[in-house]
């Protein structure tokens, strides 16, 4: 079929006449499908179930160093808790501070922390009249509502295949003081899956800060999180080479297990600089006796090391790409060469991102949300839920059967064609 | 013997030899004794192992009302925790809010949230000019060190018997709009075991705060933490006291598992207004997706309900009833009739609090530090550490054996009777 621009209005009435029917049928299906949420999906959970037999009444209770993790302490986590952590960012355990169950709270701590305390030091940002996060779009809407809630100003990044669009966020961080961090993930992004080029992560590394409390707030949430075993992202190692730049402080990086054991149930780190550590942990002295030490216990000796979590997460990915497989597919067959949407082919992570024609994506979702297909809300990836475009959608493949994935996307391409016929029609 | 004050110069040199004799030989023994840690004991966690046995990898993992505990979700805690939390407060279910691993966290985390966005639409604290706190005392350590770190003024308010000093409390409470909150450890306080009166209580429930965003803090840890079962306080229940009075959402109340399970991993809860729960989701909802709802499921499962916690805590207090017993023993013993400390005779808890004269608590501490024994920092139980009477010392008789507590409160004795012969001779 030729691309839809190129038709005539004949051409594109009668093509919406057919996709209409098509609709109605579809609608006449009552479906019930969801593409919106970004979790695991039971087959992931059920292996690892495994994880609760690691300890049992007869087990021995001390971490490798002999802490009994049973009692109060340990605020930064046992020890082989900090290496397995560690490992999985690449950074040395003394850089980890280990935590409880959310990554998320991390970093929600971080910024409330900075608000009412500052940063090593400088004016708590409440203090301030103007704090401003750059936030590179599209992104992950609960970054940018942790930001909207502290009543931080949020500037928009234009998102490129090798990172955020670096230019601009060297001419905002080096020049405008009132810039305090940026929401980066920089693998595997969400909701594109673009993993950051080594490229840009020196250009990160050398920004100079016109303020000095500057923070990259670096969410590695899909660090092992790979789809196939013979193509995979690496990107370079932040810390060390902010280090080199001569910005050791400069980079707060957070990951968790969250999608590798149990979603609310495993364990997040922190790493940072010694100098950051110190200062966090002024805080963190206050608000905890310790995170859950027989959890940390747990994982540890479950996964052995790094490399039993990156066997174990072979395991997810044979489960998780041929959801993206069949979303792609009909991606592919339906929508290519109609020159009505352009679409992300990640190679780990959790997400696709699908870029309608202007001012489409809000009408896309509700039409698929008629014809019983949920997707995540139109906007969502965008700071204060607005995409001034009005064009990107974020799929979520990972929670629903690939069948269900199949039938989902059919629906969701015949609804992206149908929207775009009708705005072409309009135009 | 008779009372220190009733001597002579003469009789009191004579007994400043003789202790100072007693004091070089128990040096000489050499002795490592810690009294001054508020954990529980091996023991105790030994009794909690089977808490490892209850989820295995055949485990049905859904809570009660068929949510998937292993995945994502469920910010507030599954349903048969909030009963069970809610149980250990004597509260509705509907008023509680499950968290993670520590009760710490969640009124450190209430601060902060009060500090950035205020309480119920009040006036961000961080952005007034005075904030004022209450703080009981002797009280607990960790509360007064976080009101210290967010710059809150916080105001001494004398323990009675039967709780604080309720004149005072009133008066600052019903005339100051800066008093925002008070600390309280409602029930078995630390560090001296007092339980308040129903008239306190009700007194609580009843004031009527110049402050809108005014909260009691009620930390209620020690709930179910009995050395007696045929002696036992019970104290009045807040909520639907302060309902009944006209301020429904007048209180934060606060529990955890963590004297009752593993320090580390067991659960926290909140318990307030639905109001203030309101309030306090909206916060929640950006800080995470989730506490962790496995160890909520296997705390449920294994206890049951209360009465199973209550078995369980009865095992407990066969350990700890004889290293309090232990420690009376020797205060009454060597310290009873000669006017130079007071204690207090708890019926749970994990303290037992003394007062020794006016002046000499640092240096009893100091005392004992040269014979072997550690103690709780003199001043800790104090805002800013600063104790005005210098006279306050905390025992925690929980973690060593009786044997161990027996010989450290020798000690204790020794130095308490030293110190005092020499103040009373510098007189």
């Amino acid at each position: 079929m030729k691309p839809y621009r190129e038709m005539s209005k004949d051409e594109l009435a009668q093509q919406k006449a057919e996709l209409t029917k098509q609709f109605e049928d579809a609608k006449a299906m009552g479906l019930k499908l969801d593409m919106s949420r970004g979790k695991p999906t039971s087959a992931q959970l059920d292996m690892t179930m495994g994880l609760m037999d690691v300890l049992n009444s007869d087990s021995d209770m001390m971490s490798m160093d002999g802490v009994d993790t049973r009692n109060y302490g340990l605020m930064d986590g046992i020890i082989e808790a900090k290496h397995l952590m560690a490992d999985v960012m690449s950074v040395p355990a003394e850089n980890v501070i280990v935590y409880g169950n959310s990554s998320l709270s991390i970093m929600y701590d971080s910024i409330s922390r900075s608000m009412t305390h500052g940063v090593m030091g400088s004016t708590p940002w409440c203090k301030l009249d103007q704090v401003k996060f750059l936030c590179p779009v599209p992104g992950y809407d609960r970054h940018f509502a942790i930001t909207e809630h502290f009543g931080i100003e949020m500037i928009l990044i234009p998102m490129t295949p090798e990172g955020p669009d670096m230019d601009l966020v060297e001419k905002y961080v080096n020049e405008d003081p009132a810039v305090k961090g940026i929401w980066c993930v920089p693998k595997y992004s969400n909701p594109q899956g673009i993993s950051y080029s080594d490229e840009t992560v020196r250009r990160f590394a050398a920004l100079k800060p016109a303020a000095k409390d500057f923070r990259i707030y670096w969410d590695n949430a899909y660090a092992i999180h790979h789809l196939y075993e013979d193509k995979q992202d690496q990107i370079l190692e932040i810390l060390s080479e902010c280090e080199k730049a001569g910005n050791p402080d400069m980079v707060y990086e957070f990951c968790s297990t969250s999608k590798i054991t149990f979603s609310g149930s495993g364990m997040a780190a922190m790493a940072s600089s010694p100098a950051n550590l110190a200062d966090v942990k002024k805080a963190l002295t206050l608000q905890t006796i310790g995170h859950d030490k027989v959890n940390q216990l747990r994982h540890t000796r479950y996964f052995k090391n790094v490399e039993g979590m990156m066997t174990h997460m072979k395991k997810h990915a044979d489960i998780l790409r041929p959801k993206f497989e069949a979303v792609l597919s009909v991606l592919d067959k339906e929508l290519g060469g109609l020159g009505i949407g352009e679409w992300t082919r990640p190679l780990g992570g959790y997400f696709i991102s699908f870029d309608a024609m202007e001012g489409c994506a809000k009408a896309i979702v509700g039409k698929c949300k008629e014809a019983g297909v949920v997707l995540t809300g139109a906007g969502a990836t965008f700071p204060y839920g607005k995409d001034p475009k009005d064009s990107n959608i974020r799929i979520a493949p990972t929670f629903p059967t690939s069948e269900d994935m199949a039938k989902a996307t059919d629906i969701f391409v015949l609804c992206v064609k149908l929207v775009s016929v009708e705005k072409l029609l309009q135009a």
